[in-house]
């Protein structure tokens, strides 16, 4: 198996969303094309990836470095004992002459590529990714499906809790039992009225989680924890900023119910700093690093079993990104859950166009690969950059 | 004053070097100009900077956002109180629709064009830049002079012991006391026959200090720290994985003489964390956070006073760059002193022509700005990016 070609383009992501933070007005977030020398199905495979979402397109890294340098390797120094593009291998090798430190500077461009990488290979093997990923790290999920989230309740003009309980409604009413709502963008009390809104649509307050994207100070982590501490809600995800061990470690210490957090930690080395000096609580609290956002499925593999070892139940991990890579990652590795945002990030989040939550949960999907192709309005921005796909298909 | 624009172009650095963990021949960098409506001896005033060593160039991010963002405030939104343009200001504006966490993504791209920034404002206030920045942020250096030492003694194909004795030979004939060696790219027993070798043409252990480029594992990392500490070295720098503080820590408890570190550092949270995780010594251990890179001179100012205020002296500061800008800082900032690295970085290092060390110290430059129109050969690629300043310098 060989790389013949790795190409790369930003497309925005147009989404109006705001959090407690910042808002996606500007977004942007780059699609990657691996075409490959293997046929399946009577097509060329060609690996699909995108660098999720939250995060700006990273394509001149991309073209200035990582790709050159997959490109210039003989191929066989890529392969693994079966013959087939070893991502890890690919990860080794884009990663040469790269100051240690500073990962998140090319962490999501590595990322990408490599899990576009995964794609081929599953493509060219014939498995769905989550089978293969099951197949190398194990032990995958026995049930064929996995649970799926809402992160939704985004703040928007003129929005009343009227509005915000319609939102979450349609949620339950699309097959969701989790939803998470947004945190921080309003007054602490206005807020509260926000929660107890939705809820009256979950009812149990374990099926409500809440995000602050990590807007909080001192001051204002210690109310929110004090106020939302009594409803025990499923978690409290990023209080404060995501690498403020200390002030995580002093939440940790006032709250008791579950914290989430990671999908701005983009290293193993940053999860291992949380783990240890965030005091996070391995019997509950929850971990949400995105898998293409930190160096793609090989290295967030490794960040699932350093969990594991610190004693973190791979129940209690909850990938960023909503999305099929995501999905692949819970599938493969039987962890928590992955999230959705439906209707917010337009092609850039979801699922295959068939999928159905029923109950909280998804069936993994059997098409080969990660699953674009049956996300038709994503699988036509990709489809542009490997024009060889739709020519075979039309032969 | 207005910023009318702000040009990058990306520039190979054209280095050999070799350290124990990477070589440079790929690097490039990002030079900056910021184009402003003031004209200050005869000339516009034009600010340059470029992204100093070790990273790569930044160039399509600042295009995407970073500049965008400056030119569509309104200029009077970013000006100080005295009229002129405030670089912190113009950090704010360019950091917003930036998601929290992953600080190195961007620490480089908008710390570069704060830098450039502050050269266009103290030439446009017809200030050297260390003046201004001791005025801001003082209490600047009472002598004139900063300390200035060479980081050199990198690993060449072939080199022999008597080859990096010439070498530290030059430095110390240029004028420099303090001198610094790479370890961790030979077998400990050929790194111990390097530094007794240096130190036999520095004499004194405390003009030596050493560099592991966070090469070290953990055993590794031991077995240095106990060769070295009966030397009493000046200082013993990144032993380990830039932000693996809870290694860091351990390594401290192990080796009583000073630790440097900080290089690989992006934020003042990262600061923060290493000194608070990373058991750095308040009385002893280097800090050296490289200001452009870190999201230019203000957020640098910010570190230094967080640094103080956990107890580190300013003497203890050295910040990495080995270029006008960190000299700038030290200056103004009144630090320990800075690093040059003679003949390593092509015209990306360096002080003026005219610039010379005396017994370790090197006079502050007069000119307005940071002073790189006195260094002809990086002057001559920065020019290329603002003709109107030669067009200006010819009538």
């Amino acid at each position: 198996m060989r790389i013949l070609d790795i190409r790369e383009t930003a497309v925005p992501v147009r989404s109006s969303m705001r959090n407690a933070v910042f808002d996606f007005s500007e977004m942007t977030t780059s699609i990657v094309a691996v075409v490959t020398d293997r046929v399946a199905e009577g097509r060329p495979v060609v690996g699909f990836a995108f660098n999720g979402t939250g995060r700006y397109a990273c394509g001149a890294a991309m073209r200035a470095r990582f790709i050159p340098r997959l490109l210039k390797e003989p191929p066989e120094a890529l392969l693994d004992a079966e013959g087939f593009v070893d991502p890890e291998k690919c990860v080794a090798v884009m990663s040469r002459r790269e100051k240690p430190g500073g990962e998140a500077e090319r962490a999501w461009a590595i990322g990408t590529i490599e899990t576009a990488i995964w794609d081929a290979v599953a493509k060219a093997r014939g498995l769905p990714l989550w089978a293969l990923l099951a197949r190398r790290y194990g032990p995958g999920t026995p049930s064929g499906r996995v649970f799926c989230y809402v992160g939704g309740g985004w703040y928007r003009p003129g929005q009343t809790v009227a509005d915000l309980q319609d939102e979450m409604r349609r949620h339950r009413d699309a097959g969701y039992v989790l939803l998470k709502t947004k945190v921080g963008g309003l007054p602490l009390d206005e807020d509260r009225r926000r929660i107890e809104g939705v809820l009256e649509i979950v009812g149990d307050p374990r099926n409500l989680a809440v995000d602050a994207n990590g807007a909080f100070d001192r001051d204002r982590a210690f109310a929110y924890a004090e106020m939302l501490a009594p409803y025990g809600l499923r978690w409290f995800e990023e209080p404060v900023a995501p690498t403020d061990f200390a002030l995580y470690a002093e939440v940790c210490a006032r709250y008791q119910p579950a914290i989430g957090t990671g999908e701005n930690l983009y290293s193993l080395q940053d999860v291992r700093n949380m783990i240890r000096f965030g005091g996070l609580r391995p019997d509950r609290d929850v971990l949400q690093v995105d898998p293409p956002q930190a160096f793609g499925l090989s290295h967030f593999a490794r960040i699932v079993e350093a969990a594991e070892a610190a004693g973190f139940s791979r129940a209690q991990i909850f990938p960023h990104g909503g999305n099929q890579m995501s999905l692949a990652c819970v599938g493969g590795l039987g962890l928590g859950g992955c999230e959705a945002y439906p209707g917010v990030f337009g092609a850039f989040a979801g699922y295959a166009d068939d999928a159905r939550v029923e109950e909280g949960w998804m069936r993994l999907p059997d098409r080969p690969g990660i699953g674009f192709e049956a996300q038709s309005e994503l699988y036509a921005l990709m489809r542009e950059l490997a024009p060889e796909v739709t020519a075979a298909r039309a032969s």
